[in-house]
């Protein structure tokens, strides 16, 4: 029997809990659920007979290390903030540990040590970041294999609302944490172009962004990510002219974004005053020039210059930003009104299914011909709690786990999911569980 | 004989330095200069009898407590940062001290202490801030000791070059800090405008500027600053509907400077790749979207909706953003790149003269009639060393140690000059110094 300890049995780790209990009577694995709250650790692992729970505490020192102890391996869902202290007991006590969030400096620098004790530290080992990695890589990896020469590399990630149960003007809904959503992109956008390095700061961001249809769903839009430049070491392509990662929505999302940003609504920097006193066309209008007579809708649409007639108007019109009904909060950023106001109409109801659109677009030269290679993975929630969230953000953990008790994967230290020992398995399993890569190969002619 | 130590010697010293000197033998004042460079303090005290120099570490905490103790008074022109580490110690010792800079959280905590041990800490007893609050608050003390209720307050200021040494396009020279002329106005500015709170998010800042006529010197744009709701408490008109302070530059500035904020070039976030193999026309084009073919003037011009023939290209042109030649720096912020490409061409030429313009603007009811109050400040540098910024943050802290010392001003504890005891001295002698308001009042007809 071997132990896996699970930290934080939330939302996102719906799908992670249930493949691990699928799993765990063939595999021989004891499933310990750890979470602050009891009640839900106990629910998530139901009455299968290879699951415990127990009430945890990251911040008590000694039960900390007393859990990982007992354990073979630990997959952390806590906040990303936890992990350098889980990793770091991981490492003292010589355990594996594998988790969804972003590799940091704080965990990188253990790695000599894990080596040294022989475990394995899997970051960014979910969905963005985790199966676009294994899906760029493995993609990149055959076409150097057939000596091609990667040129372009452009890849974006969204988490959407299913088609059949998108019935807003937006085309979105939240399926995930709608504070990313409102502060999405805040920063500069880096990435490098024709051998040309770019800049977008964050008041441009939302109109500068490509169209791109996806197989059978319809026009998307595309603006690039914080930064895309650093991925160029990660991925080992350095001498790239093209590489862009970005953030997808669908068609006419963007530019109706775009009009809060210039607004300045999605600032999360500081408190307003007066907002106990402020109907939603009050917070719109406190963003607005001071203007005796014209109506708030009139001088938007003028300042920002955009019809009263266009679809993103329309879109504002929807959101109720113009309804003198009082803001949801009486205290906070304007991110955090936005965000208050778009959870009354953007949340998913009962019965909403999500969908997580991937798609990766390469370019590379071979035998002097050039060839575009495109490849998309769309998976769509089962229901509201095996949301596409949560399967493609847990499997590739589960696998992983699997791999890694196997003894299939055997590399040791701090890692990412980029070399084809973890990523191959992973992929592998995923495709035969529904997460499938539709791809699209054709010559380009200049 | 009373003994003032100054520390800091550096350039904005000067003025104040004169000042001391001038005065000294009639107060019976000695001056202690100390400055980390001694040559800068010996150089500033000249041979004059009153004063001494000494070499100066405000870091050593043995030398700081020694040279405190041994004076009445300390006039701190070290960087802000150090202020709560000089405060403390004068507080502990039960010496007087004087700054223009910024009261700060740290040191206003030790106002009770201050006042327990019979000790004045004068804070923000320069221009800006300094005079600003001393002539805001004697026109507001005045219009309400008439009996007048203040309606609105809007005040300006700009460091500006005198109009006679004014040969560029943008009709703007560096006179202080080029780095906080570049990052001006970054965050977002809050002001209340006829009762109704107003945010405006950097990106918009530069194109919501009003236009305001002084008196003989043509337009002047002035632009919000940050946080102008604050001012509300600190000047006791908690109930004013409308206030704004903000910045003044010549008229067509801003749309200019609102292209590079535009771009994003004022960004000083991050450090930018490729620099080392930049030339200033690639800097710009990095924030512009990729475009095989178009010329980087005419996508500028395209992507920003200005005009190649308009007074905002030329301003472009004229600061050599367009040409061949490599950046100035090749590592650092956008911001950075840009303070050098400007440094190139906006410094101060010998023998120029810089300018300060100072305007309020008052609104009030006095027995049901509406009256507008301005009352506005021009100063003159007299040569490169006597500057006018030099002259009006210097002359106000030495007429405030002259009147501390002589026991007109008998508040203690942490204090800003916006009580009549302390501006009334200081704003009479400034102006038998030559820094004089120009006032206009007339009744507002509706």
């Amino acid at each position: 029997m071997q132990n896996i300890l699970l930290l934080g049995a939330g939302r996102s780790a719906t799908s992670l809990i249930n493949y691990l209990k699928k799993n765990a009577e063939q595999e021989e694995w004891h499933v310990k659920i750890g979470d602050f709250d009891i009640k839900l650790a106990e629910e998530k692992g139901g009455n299968h007979p290879n699951t415990s729970a127990v009430q945890f505490d990251i911040l008590n020192e000694i039960q900390t290390k007393d859990e990982i102890a007992k354990a073979d391996l630990v997959i952390s869902m806590l906040p990303a903030r936890f992990h350098p202290k889980v990793a770091s007991a991981c490492v003292d006590l010589g355990k594996h540990m594998v988790t969804a969030s972003y590799n940091s400096p704080d965990v990188e620098e253990l790695s000599d040590i894990a080596k040294s004790k022989n475990i394995l530290i899997l970051m960014e080992c979910g969905l963005d970041p985790g199966i676009d990695h294994m899906t760029a890589m493995e993609a990149m990896d055959n076409i150097s294999e057939k000596g091609g020469k990667l040129t372009s590399f452009k890849s974006y990630t969204g988490g959407l609302v299913a088609p059949e149960n998108d019935n807003n003007p937006w085309h979105y809904k939240f399926s995930w944490n709608p504070r990313n959503v409102v502060l999405a992109g805040q920063g500069v956008a880096q990435f490098i172009r024709n051998g040309r390095y770019k800049y977008i700061p964050y008041h441009k961001l939302f109109s500068r962004y490509e169209t791109i249809e996806v197989n059978g769903l319809g026009d998307f839009e595309g603006y690039p990510n914080r930064n895309s430049l650093k991925y160029r070491t990660i991925y080992g392509i350095e001498e790239i002219p093209t590489l862009i990662r970005g953030t997808f929505r669908k068609a006419g999302f963007c530019d109706a974004w775009n009009i809060f940003v210039q607004l300045g609504v999605t600032d999360d920097t500081y408190k307003m005053e007066g907002l106990e006193n402020m109907s939603k066309r009050d917070f719109i209008n406190a963003f607005l020039p001071y203007n005796k007579t014209q109506p708030i809708e009139e001088k938007l649409c003028l300042n920002l210059g955009i019809k009263r007639d266009s679809e993103t108007f329309k879109k504002l019109e929807w959101l109720g930003v113009f309804e003198d009904a009082k803001v949801p909060i009486s205290d906070g950023s304007p991110a955090q009104v936005m965000q208050a106001i778009m959870e009354e109409k953007m949340s998913l109801d009962p019965g909403d299914k999500d969908m997580i659109v991937m798609q990766h677009q390469f370019e590379y030269e071979l035998n002097d011909k050039k060839y575009r290679l495109d490849s998309s993975i769309v998976s769509k929630g089962d229901d509201q709690l095996e949301t596409a969230m949560s399967k493609t953000v847990g499997w590739p953990l589960g696998i992983a786990v699997k791999n890694i008790l196997n003894d299939n994967i055997k590399l040791r230290g701090v890692q990412i999911p980029i070399k084809k020992e973890i990523y191959d398995p992973i992929l592998k399993e995923l495709n035969n569980m529904g997460i499938q890569f539709n791809e699209n190969e054709i010559e380009i002619k200049d």
